[in-house]
């Protein structure tokens, strides 16, 4: 029977191999003393379980593993492929990824390794057996990670040979072996004279003149995206073999769409991910502003944003299931790798902690639990600082340990919500393929949406594209470029409010204008024709007519679109220039251009408030989520809010006038 | 006898082999029923010419051009050499060109070939001659187009073994084959030890320490723009020995100098170039005020300015003529190449078409006939939609060609213009090689003075360096850093007004400080010495003193001069701190530094008076070009403007009163 | 007895080469007749001195320093190994150094050479015997310089494989030959899996997949440094057994710590460098407004930092001496290496001049005698135009000679500071590599705080961490990431003042947190313990509580500290969250975050008061200096100054009252 969490439970990462083993005890027990029951390790060691080729040592992590357990801990391990060591890298060097330049990306650090390398792939499942043999019986042994963070330092591309060959392979799956003709037509290789004989022809992406055809790149995309699924999927099946009961992790990142987590999910029984809310807000906040005003607490969205996501990727394997997901590394204080690092403000690991709970996290685990004083990561804050001295992350560890217990909460309490966001990866790559226009970020468009959702109060699933939609109300497409079959069928079976983003099937999945002109796929529900499109430099916008209260301009891009004949479609918004700005057909909706924060957000309150759905105005900063009949506010903001009128329940945790990064929690009755 | 062009037409670029052969009668009825006299096709259909080794099949070409001719069109022929097939590449992966980091620049999309290498070159005479034997009697064609946009993507440049041989011999040939000695005067290589023993010690500009001798950069350049020239040359040797009497013609770029188109010319019967006037904006309009104003119309001047270059590289050939020129593809609607591609706004594409003309066309052909819904310009629109649906370019196309019918042009009646603006691209290469001011470009500097001219409503002919200036009233220099001796003369010999702009003749052919200073080849007309020169950061300037109207500043780059002994050369205007900042000698004038864009264009208006011209105070944004008797007001702002005391004929086109994006054609009597 | 210059003079840089050898003459004689007593050539010739292989021709090089003697000039001759020819590089193409991507640093330029090749090693000390030999008894002799600019165009670090080898031995050779445990201890390579098992293992940090172990790199930055010494140690054994009594310079650069220079000043009789005040300022100049306004005259402290930073290493091999330093290059007009290259103000060659003979110069150079027409430093003034005219730079260096001869200073007055400023190679190494936000710039930090000192009037000498500080009344420490025991102990027995940046000792040399976190080493005279830094993005900063003048915050970077168990350190400043802001341990005061430059030089006055030094309130742009009695004042603005009541002895030049761009020099009684 598969390893379940009933509670929401702490964790944190430890490296027993980076101190003294006569540390280890104290270690533990000073884990288990702040409230931790879930510890993960062993993940980057590989040159401690194999010093010398065939060599293999686990006695240490067994000890290490014997010493938490002995305290009352759980333990995650980790397997090490994301850290082969020197001599394996020496004895087949091609086993390197290869970067856009076609120069090998070396060791010295990690990750250097190309998925698509079969020797690396028969090491890695050897280490991964001898581990699984090593540790399956350990009392202690609650869950496997898979590697680490795969694609972290933009790993999922590798030009090598390895890549080419198995690229070949994968077309020639896909097209037919003796169907090269179909590669050439799904691809419109007619197109300068681009056809091939035999995919032994057809080649990498690799420093072409100019633009690759796109046909080309998404295939690409898509097969290096399986590549990391079949290379997960090698270590999942030998993980099981060995301990069909132990459920599988990997921990994925923020911000990362390189490859589809959904079919990398669909081998793990948890998906979890590692949230690191200062450093991500450096990358990739929105502006400049926001940038100062949230750099010690974090986007408010950001994390939330995940937090569903990967819920949605945990349903994957199991979609009847609430969707099992972690918080596998949290920020615990300053990290190193942003541009700039600053300290959190005091109370935001706690903060960052419950809102994972509040989304559904099972556990929430820090990264570390003591700083290195050595190698890259010096400037990684962990729960302890290097000499052993607790910083203030263990303080607020302690804290919510201490708060999780007074709430009880169950895991299974979390609900399905009123919205649904669809998402899809080929989707981000195919606008990443083709942008048009050089500031219209999928990704960002996507959190955009999300962001106004959430600032109405309103929970929100993220739902892949293709799952049925049952049970929503409202349903936001914000950048769903292409449109399978199956998300066709669940978007018109579906009867919630739907609003669609521009672009929305733009193209086919080979990458194609639709037969039918835009939205292609989409038009049997909503029956328009995007004739042209133009993208917008900043500064330059399309105002739209008044209607009521909003007043907007498209940025970044607007479409030109015409009804299809006979078409029940309304254009109930106008531009100044009198094209329609968005469509009506019956409860679906189609906007045509890029909306800025506030007018977009008037408009899913909109399409809200006709879906039924109760909205908050919440104040500036400030976020809400529920998880079963509990619902928590979290202000991301310095200020205090009265937040008074919200309470409709017990206040189980802080005040209705919450602080500047304090929180709320209410449970209704 | 060659053919000609009586009345500016409109012609299409047409894909046949991307569309159903059955599709191909209705497409040539459709464009001859919009008033589409001409038809380019083939240019990159080398994989279907040729589809195996050897196997040549011209058959559906053929067939094209029966359709096309059946329905009245004439048709433009384009050899396919921009898209060298992938089993060529393979045979000969050494023909690929290479990149300043030494990277092959790799097969999957088009111009992947070096021009320097030996192979390709045969391979490109030998699909020539195919092409040539088996079209050459078709009675439908009516000229040639040689490959596609030679440079596109940056190709003019490859670091290839190829090109390091012809590199040697090209130097041996310029410096003589036992004279390694002449080759390390020239360049001055006594410096930094740079001296070389022979001619195959001399390695191409890749990748050195820091900068590379400049002399040898320049004659690296001018190598591989001869290149070029050579490459375009064998194809029009074997095109005019199959059909002595087909004009042959190359598409050139706009805001494109990386080789001598006028050396390219001498072997064309007509000039063309490629008109994306939205693309080319984002790209190159000087401020973002600019950019913004114009998004949707584009720089008054960017065209215009490439209109007049190219008449000036179809009279190389025939310098008596007036200049045979087309545009071989005009932007139809939004392109996808720039950051950011916005929709023509209504009534630009008619706007350019005309212009065009005004400026001389015998054709103006639109790019593409119908938008390809596959591979990587699936976002270029065409005349129509992917599905068919005419789209806004045809309707505007229409317009166009109903307007040419009543204004009955015939292409003879271009005249001379006025003004001569003299241009040389070994002085852009020149001022590239050593800008010595980050900022100042040189191409910008020529567009600068060409607009300064334009806003003052006269007309320009673009002369090139060496050529006669006989019959100008006025001749501007504003970027000829290098002066033939040639050059000089024709300078000498013209009573014209002249102006020249800072950096005049300030290098040598071989780039070096001329011995009596700069201006060097210069000084026998213009007495003066430079002395020393500055380049100024932005935000960095030099007020002149104030004299009469003319408040203004040097920015950029300004000159310390002083007088030859004895000269006749007289500082007419100084700056503050002390310096000549003008200098007259008889009619012509040294100015010794930048001026922003109104001093400048105030100072070209002295010039213009003192050459008696007359010039109109056009309001902003609207420009005028004559041909023959036909006077042309374009407006390309989005307002109304009264150009009613400019209307000195019959009004042919549009009204006094001129709306935005619209335009006004009068007949003088 | 090695040759010394008694009274401060000035020299030139020549290149007989490149003149017909008729001229050489009257250039010598118009050198002498300007007041020139010093002429440095032949650093570039090696193509000259050896055209082919073995042939060695140092007959014109006699033949010019003949002439030049005869005028009455000394001459320092340069060995040519900055440039070596293109047949030594065909010979060993190996030779080149390896860039960051792993190609070779082609010739064409110069430097063109890796300092870890055995066999170019070789040839140097081939080429530098020969020339010893052939030059040693000339009369005209008086200093060698060796190499030019080592690591000019970022030549300091090399992936080659002759580098990869060296590093390899170099790092067992630090780590014990079997002991590659040390290394994998020292560096913390059990994190990641980094172990290696042998030396072999080790690779130069080329490519890595992402940051390599801070470690390692810091060892290959040292390496880098080491190469560079062993290289010029190679050419100094071989110049001091031809010549033992003729000293040895190298000119080093500006802005450049690439190498350690004191390491390799231990091998130099005279420390120089190369000073070029305008293209530095448009390199680093803080802001942009300061760039502006000193556009044409140079950073009031860029040279004077650079001044005291090489007296420093004139010190390293006869600590007990003066520090002889030279100003090897004086920039005499324009340069061309800068982004924008404007022309000095008139009088700032003077100025410049001056500046450095008030820090001690004996000697300062202007490069060149004559500008260049050729090759690719054209746009580089001389103190003469191309065509030998004399130029302002000629003219001004006239009238310092004639000034040097009015204020007879001897070169043995230079007397020690009161201030020292402890400054450090492989601490800037140490920031850059892990840099923790990206804007806090070491070098950079280490300007702020000189330029501090020097705002306030102080005379300021850079001193080698470790050296003693004797003598010192004030101690300032900018940027001591790292302390060596010898640094430390020194700290400890001064008695000055002391104020110590962030970060002062927050890595062991090792790049490791010290075991006691950090100050580590300084823990032991700061007993306090830095828990946590935090970066901040430009816009963010954190306000310090208002105490008397000083309102400040902290910006970049801020520390949260507490004191040791029983320490005497008391927080005599916090921030307004109540975090400690200045520490103060007896007269040592510990800096908690980064200060903008006022409030930065407010305490750095509250230290020079607290250790007794008199100050001034120098208006805006005006910098002093004392030599021996003599105090000199700068005026690097261009408006008029009042110094008056600075002036407090006989007014030996310039008046009271300062001219914009002037000087003024007083002798006290």
């Amino acid at each position: 029977m598969t390893y379940r969490i009933q509670h929401p439970s702490l964790g944190v990462c430890y490296y027993p191999e980076h101190w003294p083993e006569s540390q280890w005890a104290d270690d533990a027990a000073q884990m288990a003393a702040i409230g931790i029951t879930h510890v993960r390790i062993g993940e980057f060691a590989w040159s401690l379980y194999e010093p010398e080729p065939g060599q293999l040592d686990f006695g240490w992590l067994l000890r290490a593993m014997d010493v938490l357990h002995a305290a009352g801990l759980k333990v995650i391990v980790g397997t090490p492929t994301a850290t082969p060591p020197k001599w394996l890298v020496n004895q087949m060097p091609d086993m390197l990824a290869v970067d856009e330049n076609g120069d090998a990306r070396n060791f010295g650090s990690r990750r250097h390794y190309c998925f698509s390398h079969t020797g690396y792939r028969a090491e890695s499942a050897r280490i991964v057996q001898a581990m699984a043999e090593a540790v399956k019986d350990h009392p202690a042994l609650c869950a496997w990670q898979t590697d680490n963070e795969y694609g972290c330092h933009d790993t999922i591309i590798s030009y090598s040979d390895s890549a080419r060959r198995d690229f070949r392979i994968w077309l020639a799956g896909k097209y037919g072996h003796n169907k090269i003709s179909a590669l050439n037509e799904a691809w419109g290789n007619v197109f300068w004279s681009m056809e091939y004989r035999s995919y032994d022809e057809v080649d990498l992406p690799l420093q072409p003149v100019t633009e690759i055809n796109p046909s080309h790149m998404l295939d690409f995309r898509r097969f290096s995206s399986d590549q990391v699924r079949v290379f997960n999927a090698i270590q999942c099946h030998f993980l099981r073999e060995a301990t069909p009961d132990v459920p599988i992790v990997h921990n994925f990142m923020g911000w990362f769409t390189e490859f589809d987590h959904f079919d990398v999910s669909a081998d793990l029984d948890i998906a979890s991910w590692d949230s690191y809310p200062l450093g991500f807000l450096e990358r990739v906040g929105p502006t400049e502003e926001r940038r100062n005003t949230y750099a010690h607490a974090g986007d408010p969205d950001f994390q939330a944003f995940h937090h569903d996501l990967y819920r949605a990727c945990g349903k994957v394997r199991a979609p009847e299931a609430r969707g099992r997901w972690w918080v596998m590394e949290q920020q615990p204080g300053p990290v190193y790798w942003a541009r700039w690092n600053p300290s959190p403000a005091p109370g935001l690991v706690r903060l960052w902690t419950h809102e994972a709970i509040a989304h559904g996290a099972e556990l929430v685990s820090y990264f570390r639990w003591r700083q290195a004083p050595f190698a890259q990561e010096q400037y990684h804050a962990g729960l302890n600082l290097p000499d052993g001295t607790p910083d203030d992350g263990s303080r607020e560890a302690t804290q919510v340990a201490q708060e999780l217990k007074a709430l009880d909460l169950t895991c299974d309490d979390v609900r399905q919500a009123p919205v649904a966001l669809v998402f899809d990866y080929p989707s981000v790559w195919t606008g990443q393929i083709q942008p048009q226009g050089e500031t219209y970020d999928m990704f960002l468009a996507v959190l955009r949406w999300y962001r106004a959702a959430r600032r109405l109060g309103l929970d929100v699933d993220i739902v892949p594209s293709g799952a049925p939609l049952d049970g929503y109300r409202l349903v936001l497409v914000p950048a769903l470029l292409t449109l399978s079959d199956d998300a066709a069928a669940a978007l018109a079976q579906s009867d919630a409010v739907q609003l669609f983003a521009p672009r929305t099937a733009s193209k086919t999945p080979d990458f194609r204008i639709p037969d039918t002109l835009p939205p292609g796929a989409l038009q049997s529900i909503v029956p328009i024709r995007v004739e042209r499109v133009e993208s917008l430099r900043p500064g330059l916008s399309i105002p739209l007519e008044r209607t009521g209260a909003m007043q907007a301009d498209f940025i970044k891009w607007r479409e030109f679109t015409t009804p299809m004949e006979g078409a029940a479609a309304e254009a109930i918004r106008l531009t100044q220039d009198g094209h329609p700005a968005l469509w009506q057909a019956a409860k679906r909706h189609y906007l045509c251009g890029v909306l800025e924060e506030e007018p977009l957000t008037a408009l899913v309150a909109e399409m809200a408030d006709m879906a039924g759905l109760d909205m908050m105005n919440l104040p500036d900063g400030v976020r809400t989520r529920t998880h079963g009949k509990t619902r928590y506010f979290f202000n991301y903001g310095d200020q205090p809010r009265d937040l008074t009128h919200f309470v409709t329940g017990d206040v189980l945790l802080g005040s209705a006038v919450t602080m500047g990064h304090d929180m709320l929690v209410v449970r209704e009755a």
